[in-house]
């Protein structure tokens, strides 16, 4: 199993900082959440059932045709590579791990490479795993090449999935209304843009008989009761929704203009974080953890990924920390 | 996919009462539920995380010396088949019906056979799965002859998993505390007893080889944050522990005392239920469900099985009922 989590808390440790003195701009999440009201002692006390207007409330967010309810998109990447036999499988790199991992681990042959050679036409792989958009490189794709990716990979019986965990804040893009072709595989999950990581939930949006082989091996109740009930009335919340995008727009307008302020430019980015590619970035990554503030850490390539501060006191902070930064000389 | 659920709607269909009118016996789940407390936004928010104090407090809850947090006994039911070579399984029949589905989906040779076959000193089973105490069928087992049983499993590389769902009420019966033994193996839940079937938890106690093999196949956050938020603190509740076990004695025996008064003397039960074998249970079963009131109907051997009534009036209601369909001579 990969490693995940526990970094805040070794960050406490190494840097000798209680952990609820950071600052933590390590994940993806928006940090503005959906709130969740109170939960209904039923949907604690029951089984969940699945004929409870879920999946209906989530056709409609998704603008899917079809769709499967799963225990997070982690449920999804650690099935699909079980339903089919050894295939060639092209991962975009640098991106979620748990993709290639989870496909390597079913025996499957994977490669990591960069998105302009998986959409190269002259490509021959099986499967192709996009993250759209990127992360950390926040690359994004026209949607015409989308399509014709799939359908080149569709004619030799392959598979295009495509991880969506951060285009909620651009859903326009999002090639879920697509996704009644076969061998074109949409994951979404309500993690990032609903700030609903602990819930565990994901959909799985794709052919009605992929969906059916999927939840044959899953098996029944992959979602809580509190986790169904809640989803419900999220996905149906058009206008906290709205509000949403217009706010992670707006925090990461805010992030890039700091960091721009502080000559580190990003190199990319989403509506949910941005991302500097930077020599030094692990000097720099050090010099914030000594002020409290986590970020993310890449080596290839040296880069580090700033997550949404959650208002002008949090982004204060940030800026305050990388002008001291700068004027004792940590980043030389 | 086994089916699952869905009973109360489609009786609701059939005889024309509403969902909401229904008394619903036809589960095991206890009808006092922990009161599940208001949820800290955070565990919404947050990924869940492993070193958040729950496996402590469970491993004091259930006498373990080693545990695995899983999504219900559902999610170990349906991994530990995979975990082993094509072996000879013997499984308690009659019983919980995913067991054997299980073992059978993953190709091995699966027999389900009575409680007594299993327990034979000459039977040459590779694993053995019982439901302790067993499930509709109320058997116990005298801890001596289980430790015999997974000794002469274990002497030749073979596993005896036990069941313990229903188990709480009773726990100085629960080999848990066992369960170092490799090749041992006890599945609980938190469905039944806390009434949290919703929750999705229960737990695997097994050798740490086993719980490292499982935890490799399930990968990470198999726990919402919210069901391991609310769980570290209902194992915890000692109080009501012990309030519940009385509660649920006390129902039980109300329940046995009403059902020997119509001439329905149970053949067998535990805390969380009654069975009655009746060869005219599903005349009885369609008698009750036209009064609204849906039990458990089961075809090998034909019988019936009460959950609890959640208060006086509920069983006052099932009374009545029974009354009722006696004196119009309806289970004639």
């Amino acid at each position: 199993m990969l490693e995940h989590g526990g970094r805040l808390l070794r960050a406490a440790r190494e840097y000798r900082i209680a952990p609820d003195k950071w600052l933590d701009l390590s994940t993806g999440i928006s940090p503005r959440a959906w709130p969740v009201p109170p939960i209904p002692p039923r949907a604690w006390h029951r089984l969940p059932e699945d004929d409870d207007g879920l999946v209906e409330v989530a056709r409609d967010y998704y603008g899917a045709p079809d769709l499967l309810p799963v225990a997070g998109s982690q449920a999804a990447i650690q099935t699909l590579p079980k339903l089919r036999t050894r295939s060639r499988v092209g991962v975009i790199a640098p991106g979620y791990a748990e993709h290639a991992h989870a496909w390597r681990q079913a025996g499957h042959e994977v490669e990591c490479v960069s998105a302009t050679q998986l959409l190269d036409t002259h490509a021959d792989y099986d499967v192709v795993i996009l993250i759209h958009p990127n992360n950390p490189g926040g690359e994004t794709f026209p949607r015409d090449a989308l399509l014709a990716l799939h359908a080149r990979l569709h004619a030799r019986g392959g598979w295009l999935i495509v991880d969506e965990a951060f285009i909620d804040a651009a859903p326009q893009h999002s090639l879920c209304p697509d996704t009644a072709r076969e061998g074109l595989i949409v994951l979404r999950s309500v993690g990032k843009f609903f700030g609903m990581a602990g819930a565990r939930a994901g959909f799985v949006c794709a052919s009605h008989a992929l969906l059916d082989a999927m939840r044959e091996r899953l098996g029944p109740w992959t979602l809580t009761g509190p986790t169904r009930w809640a989803l419900a009335q999220a996905l149906a919340d058009t206008g906290w929704q709205a509000s949403q995008r217009d706010w992670l727009h707006e925090r990461s307008a805010k992030l890039t203009e700091t960091l721009v302020r502080h000559d580190l430019a990003p190199a990319a980015g989403t509506a949910f974080f941005q991302w500097r590619c930077d020599a030094r970035a692990s000097v720099l990554h050090a010099a914030l953890c000594r002020r409290g503030i986590l970020t993310r850490l890449f080596d290839t390539p040296m880069s580090l990924r700033f997550g949404l501060p959650a208002d002008d006191g949090e982004l204060a902070r940030l800026d305050a920390a990388l002008a001291d930064i700068h004027q004792r000389g940590e980043r030389a």
